[in-house]
């Protein structure tokens, strides 16, 4: 068992602020697995290495004995937007709840431990209140508090509308506190105000208020913006070695140790002996390398990461066929069978007829690396690795 | 039946508002029954003359052939103060919302029309809704226009808290209208806000949305403040005839057609003449007698009506006992026996001992008319008139 103080250096790396500090304490000198929660929406996910900041933290607390738990936030989710104004978010139905639970349990159980996870649905709880307790909830905070809030703020000063039900959502986080007995909660820099209502509302409800970790929000490869999938400087859960590895040792030297902290789960002393070799002159792009590595044996295995570089960036010649080919499934109807430009095609592997006839035209398809000439046609059950021109490569599976 | 022209001169009679008067007339060229809603508190009811406004235009419309929906709004009343901060206003139970039911009853139906009064409790259909529908209710209005209700402005710019369950109330007013299928609501000014809401949920809902209606709020007797039981200037609708009386005589002279507008059911070519006898000289004090005559008929009947000018203001000499003496029960434990003094203070008729000894001293105690010499001793049962100087007089009945 780590000691108080070095649990707290573990919890503290990274952490933007904990609040109040002294609360944590008192609970870590129990000695008890404390209750340590994270809310996630309950849309698809397809997470990327700015999710995982919160993720590894959690981890963290795993390792000194906590418990997880992974709240997936299921009851706003199937409400959807009640103000109808937003046809891109229509509810959600149970089968897609859970279907994206699965998905992040694949996704992030690359990094927690199953064993002191427990995944919840806050739907369990919220589905028993009636009108009459929501609106006894909704008695415990007022509007000008919730006005402070700095989203509500600027959107109240702008003239921006703000739907009534928008006010409940922070009282159903912090309710879903009182529902698990949380301990601590965590959560983005941008959930401090949601975080903190979880307290109001347990002192209310007579339990000791949970302590709050907030978790700085990622830059992404850019050094600059903070990771987003819109913005193209992201690194997904789910990218192949080659490209974790192509994009992560893009990144520009001064981020190298925000990412150390963030991303990595070595030791801090760790981490700050190799700051000190740079700082000695031993060249970052090693030490890029390596954590490089930790993540790609993180989220692929450590064989991908010992050959990620062979297909980083597609640096293949033609007809060599690359590690982590991406696998696409085309689909086929009954005796149908598909020409090789329909198949390019539904692959993704060319954008249009004429592209499909220019790469072929070229001689520049191979078939499990031997070069096409002439026709060929797919049934179902086919399969095989189709590359088309140098950047375009795929496992195809032909399927009814 | 009465023409459409000839139901809106009724309708209109002393309303502020009528939003839109178009949405009204059409509903009543439909020729149709209207459903006709108004909302009231469930607390135990004492009304006077001011809460009667509504109560006769309700009575118009069912003169009119349409049905009243008379909503107790207990759903709320339920709830209590969730904020916890007003001791005063402790969550009703069922049975005191069945009691204060019972109460309204005996009150109203001196005005209403019962085979045409739907007496209706929105906790029927409030406690079916879940949490999610309260929330998909909030959806549909914003945070800056619930703000911009009188009160809320007033009290957010003077940073008065404002719980957020506040914001609920008014859809939950205006999902009674969903509910009720409501054609007219009717309120008094300060409800517009809450009328209107129920035009934009029923809208939203897929229904005509209703008419509003407002009354407005009655002067009491000073002519100046509107009528309330805190200031003193009311006539209570369990007034007794002689109270009635002596408080409407009282009233100064150009309320009164203000009062013939909005307390008489008279209709108004028949109070436009009394306008014009008393313009040509006739005193106005006759024609306030016609109104209190007509006041008193309604909440107690035409022989009490006919008498009440003598029980007026007790004006009768000691020993001689009016009409309708208010009855006073006086409680005693097992074979305890009373002494009259004891009986004068708990009956209300003196205010301490000394005024007690006082007016017995005085030898201004009577009992059922005779002057009372010496000491007298109650028990259970008795039941006698006690006059104490010319001003207190009450039935007593002394239980066990």
């Amino acid at each position: 068992m780590a000691s108080i103080d070095e649990a707290l250096a573990i919890i503290r790396r990274g952490a933007e602020e904990i609040l109040p500090e002294e609360d944590l304490i008192r609970k870590l000198e129990t000695g008890r697995p404390l209750r340590i929660k994270a809310g996630f929406d309950p849309t698809a996910p397809d997470l990327h290495l700015g999710h995982t900041v919160l993720i590894n933290k959690l981890r963290q607390f795993q390792d000194l004995g906590h418990e997880v738990l992974f709240l997936i936030g299921d009851f706003t989710g199937m409400i959807g937007d009640p103000t109808g104004k937003s046809a891109t978010r229509p509810p959600l139905t149970r089968e897609q709840v859970a279907a994206n639970a699965v998905s992040y349990k694949e996704q992030v159980f690359k990094i927690l431990d199953p064993e002191k996870t427990r995944v919840v649905f806050n739907s369990d709880w919220m589905n028993e209140l009636s009108a009459a307790d929501m609106i006894r909830l909704a008695g415990q905070y007022t509007v000008a508090r919730m006005l402070e809030r700095d989203d509500f703020d600027k959107r109240y000063k702008s003239e921006q509308p703000i739907a009534i039900h928008e006010f409940l959502y922070p009282l159903v986080q912090g309710y879903d506190s009182v529902a698990l007995q949380a301990d601590v909660e965590l959560g983005g820099t941008d959930q401090r105000f949601n975080l903190l209502m979880g307290r109001i509302l347990q002192k209310h409800y007579g339990q000791e208020p949970q302590a709050i970790l907030t978790m700085p929000i990622l830059e992404g490869l850019d050094g600059v913006q903070k990771m987003s999938k819109s913005l193209g400087n992201y690194v997904g859960v789910n990218d192949s070695p080659g490209e974790m590895y192509t994009k992560l040792l893009s990144m520009p030297d001064q981020l190298l140790w925000r990412y150390f902290e963030l991303l990595s789960l070595r030791p801090l002393a760790e981490v700050r002996e190799f700051r000190n070799e740079v700082a000695a002159g031993a060249n970052p792009q090693e030490y890029k390398k390596l954590l490089v590595q930790e993540i790609i044996t993180r989220f692929h295995d450590e064989q991908a990461a010992a050959t990620a570089h062979k297909s980083a960036g597609n640096r293949v010649g033609l007809g060599e066929i690359p590690e982590n080919v991406p696998t696409v499934e085309v689909p086929l109807e009954g005796e149908e069978q598909l020409a090789i430009q329909t198949v390019l095609r539904l692959a993704g592997l060319v954008k249009n007829g004429a592209a499909a006839r220019d790469v072929l035209g070229r001689g520049a398809v191979y078939i499990d690396g031997e070069q096409l000439a002439g026709q060929r046609f797919f049934v179902a059950g086919d399969d095989c690795v189709i590359q088309a021109g140098k950047k375009k490569i795929a496992r195809v599976l032909v399927v009814k």
